[in-house]
């Protein structure tokens, strides 16, 4: 059994990601967030369906055709594949958790 | 986006599942429980392998071969394909909250 909330670091230079499971199919990633975001410019452009939901913290999440969804504990969003994304801010004054699913169709 | 904790019920005659996404591969699923546990002598028996992180509340989930573990927040575990299992109870006194990954090989 693990803990998705031990151990969780108070300052971090980059996202921390850990799979947890992974098969042909899915991956689950635990995502810890310590006030980052993504590089300025960038755009997550991914092949996979990513299922995620916000555990702990709280974050800005922006599509690039226009849409930001602020999320907070317990918000869920699926992203489909290719559906240009990136994260604006995370929480500066505790730690962003966030569960990750990537899958394929 | 949905929030996996809004709109909780206090009391339910049996576990309440919602699908929050799902593929050809994989089924995501917020299974919420309010004291309720398995039927008596009933084990779990799945053709996919499930893993499953307790958000909210308590459990203890057994499995057949001896082995239970007793789950708090965060607490997430692997559950392979006909690992028999069952759960023996969950909190009383407030909503637990599981999010399952259902997937095949």
């Amino acid at each position: 059994m693990q803990n998705l909330f031990a151990n969780l670091p108070n300052s971090l230079p980059a996202e921390l990601t850990t799979v947890l499971a992974e098969s042909a199919h899915i991956r689950i990633e635990r995502i810890v967030s310590t006030g980052n975001s993504s590089p300025a410019g960038y755009w997550y452009d991914q092949d996979e369906h990513e299922w995620v939901v916000l555990l702990t913290g709280e974050a800005s999440l922006r599509f690039e055709e226009g849409e930001t969804l602020i999320m907070k504990p317990g918000d869920a969003v699926l992203i489909p594949a290719h559906r240009r994304h990136r994260v604006d801010s995370t929480a500066l004054d505790q730690p962003t958790v966030w569960l990750a699913v990537f899958y394929s169709s």
